[in-house]
C-alpha cells in the first residue's frame, strides 16, 4: 500500500490542480445508472483454492455493447445534454468496443454518428457497430482511422477519443464505483490497459474510497507502450499497430493528459501472448462466461502479482469486455490449455 | 394451452397415483436452496426485437458444477440424510454432467462415490469428476458403464440414476420453480431432453403453477429416442450411443417410469445437428454465456414453436450447462454462424 500512499500525498499537493477537471465519480454514477447494467461481481472457489487468495471478477462482458466502454460514452453525451449541448454529429475511431459504444449512446439520442475503424477490427464488432445505426469507415491502419476521424471533428463533429475524455473516464469509473458501493473494497485492482482509460477511471474511483486501493494496469508484452512510458517517464509510441490477440489493447500511444494520471498507479504488469490466451481460455471454463482476451489481461496481472504477495490478498479483476469473433475463438481453443490447470507457482 | 388442460384432466383421475410418487416441489427447493446458486434468468433485448417474442433463459450453467444436475444429486442425498440412510457408497453412471453433480453432492458427505463412464466424454468433464474426489472408471461404451455401474449396485453401493431418480427429479424440478418465484410465469418452457429427468422435474413443477404453462422436451434429431417413443407410444432404444454435438442427449433410451410422465408433455422437438451449432454459438454471443450444445436445444426448440405461433409469447429456454471442452469450442467455431443472423422465418 506505500505506493498508494505516496500517489495521495502527491495528489494533495502539486497534482491537485490536474485531478479537478474530472468530477466525482457517483456524480456519473448516479448520471448514467438508469441507462447502463449494473454487472455482477463473482468469484470462482476453485481458483481461490488454488491460489490462496481471494479474487473477484467484475463482470463488464455483461455490460450493454459487451464491454465497460459504454459508461463513458453514455456519460459523455448525457453531459452535455444537461448542458444543452448535444452535439448534432459525433465521430470517433476504435478497435471496436468504443466504437460500439459511442453508437449505442448515440443512438439513444438519435445522432448522427460515424466510426472510423482499422479494417483488422473483427468482422462481428463491426457487424454490431453496423447494426446501431452508426456510419462505419474502414481505413487500412490505427493511425489512419485516428487522422481521418480528427480531420472529420475539425469539420465540426463532436469527437469522442476512446481512452482520454474526461466524462467517459469518469464514466469507466462507475464500474469499481459499483464494486465499492456493494462493500467489496480489495487491496488491489486489475485494470486492462490500452489507451488507459479504464486504469485511470479506476484509479479515480479508489481514490475517493477511505481504505487505500492499489491500481494495476495490464498491457501485452508485444503492446507495452503504456508500460514503457511509465518505466522511461516519456510517452512511446508504436509506428503500426503491435501485434496481440489482445485487441483492444492495440493501442499506439498514450495520450499527454492520460500519461500524467497513469505515473500515480501503483505499477504495471507485462502479459506474454500465451499467457493471455491462457488465462482467457481459464476464465471462460472457470466462470462460464465470454471473456475478450483483452479482458483476461486484468486476472493473467493479478496472477503475477499474487505470486509476489507474502500474505492473502483480495483483489479485483475487471472483465472488460465479452465480444469474440469466431477466428478469435479457433485460436484461443486450439491449445488445450485447460488440461494445464492453474497455479500459483 | 389446451394440451396442458388435458393432461390436467388426466392428472386429476387415472394417473393420480403415480403422480404421489414425486414430493412437492418446494419441499426439495427448501431442503437445497442453501447449498445451491439461484442462478439468474435474463433475456436478449436483440433476440426479442428479431424475433418478436419474449425469451428468457435460465442460466444453469453458472450453476455449481457447471449444470442443473447438481439439485437432483443434492435433493436426492440430503433425502436420506433426514431418513437417517445416508449411504456408504454412491455408484453412478454418465455422459459427464451427472458424474460431475454426483461426486460434488457426495464430496459434501464425505461418501465414497464411483462413477463409470465412457471414456469418449469431454476429458475436461472426466477432470472435474476426479478433483471432486469420486473414484472414475472409463468403459468403451455408454451400454457398459449403465451394465457395469448396475452390477455395482448389485454389491451394495446406493445407485444415483442419471435420468430417472425420484428425488432427483423433483431437484430438477427447483430450476423452474426459482424462475415462477420471481414472478416469471412463461407460456411455454423449452428443455433439452437426453433421459427426460429436467423436462419431468419443469413439467412437475409447472404443473403446480395455478396458470397453464406448457413444457416442451427437445432433442437432438440424431438422437431422438425419446421422441420416436412419444410419437409412437413405444420406447424406442438406440443399441449405440447415437453421435451429436449435443453430448448431454446421447441416452440410449428413457426408462418406463420417465416414458410414463413424458407422454404428458406438451410436445417434442427435434433439432439438426446443424442448428444445434447454430444456436449455441449465438447463445454464446448473445448472452456472453458458455453454453453446451445440449443446453442450447432449448433456445433452438423455442425457436422452432415460436415460429409457429401467431400472437406474441412469453418462453423460458433453460441453459442446463455449460461445461464444454477445447475440441468442442473448435468444433463449434468452425463456421462463421455469427454473421447470419437469427430471423423467425
Amino acid at each position: 500500500m506505500s505506493l498508494l500512499a505516496k500517489n495521495n500525498l502527491e495528489l494533495t499537493s502539486s497534482n491537485l490542480t490536474k485531478n479537478v477537471e474530472f468530477e466525482s465519480v457517483h456524480i456519473a454514477y448516479d448520471r448514467i445508472k438508469g441507462q447502463i447494467k449494473e454487472t455482477p461481481v463473482i468469484t470462482s472457489n476453485l481458483l481461490n483454492e488454488i491460489l490462496g487468495h481471494e479474487i473477484y471478477f467484475k463482470l463488464e462482458n455483461f455490460q450493454k455493447t459487451g464491454s465497460f466502454k459504454v459508461r463513458g460514452a453514455l456519460n459523455t453525451l448525457i453531459s452535455l445534454k444537461e448542458k444543452n449541448q448535444l452535439p448534432e454529429e459525433i465521430v470517433a475511431y476504435s478497435s471496436g468496443n468504443h466504437g460500439q459504444a459511442v453508437a449505442w449512446a448515440a443512438k439513444q439520442f438519435n445522432i448522427k454518428t460515424t466510426i472510423y475503424i482499422p479494417k483488422f477490427v473483427s468482422q462481428v464488432k463491426q457487424n454490431a457497430i453496423n447494426s446501431y445505426g452508426a456510419n462505419l469507415i474502414n481505413t487500412d491502419t490505427r493511425k489512419e482511422a485516428e487522422i481521418a476521424a480528427t480531420a472529420h471533428a475539425g469539420r465540426g463533429a463532436y469527437f469522442i477519443h476512446p481512452s482520454s475524455h474526461e466524462n467517459s473516464i469518469t464514466g469507466y469509473a462507475t464500474a469499481s464505483y459499483e464494486v465499492f458501493k456493494s462493500g467489496l473494497i480489495p487491496d488491489a485492482i486489475f485494470t486492462p490497459c490500452g489507451g488507459g482509460g479504464l486504469t485511470i477511471g479506476t484509479y479515480l474511483a479508489a481514490q475517493e474510497q477511505k481504505q487505500a486501493i492499489s491500481v494495476y494496469a495490464v498491457e501485452p508484452a508485444n503492446a507495452n507502450d503504456a508500460a514503457i512510458s511509465y518505466r522511461t517517464g516519456k510517452i512511446f509510441a508504436f509506428e503500426d499497430s503491435p501485434i496481440t490477440i489482445a485487441d483492444g489493447a492495440r493501442t499506439l500511444k498514450i495520450t499527454e493528459k492520460n500519461f500524467h494520471y497513469l505515473k500515480k498507479i501503483s505499477g504495471f504488469i507485462e502479459i506474454s501472448e500465451e499467457d493471455i490466451a491462457y488465462w482467457t481460455v481459464w476464465v471462460m471454463h472457470l466462470l462460464k462466461i465470454i471473456c475478450e482476451p483483452t479482458a483476461a489481461l486484468s486476472l493473467a496481472g493479478a496472477v503475477k502479482w499474487l505470486r509476489e504477495q507474502s500474505c492473502k490478498k483480495k483483489v479485483l479483476a475487471i472483465i472488460s469486455g465479452g465480444n469474440v469473433d469466431p477466428q478469435m475463438h479457433r485460436n484461443l481453443w486450439l491449445e488445450d490449455y485447460i488440461n494445464r490447470m492453474p497455479s500459483l507457482y
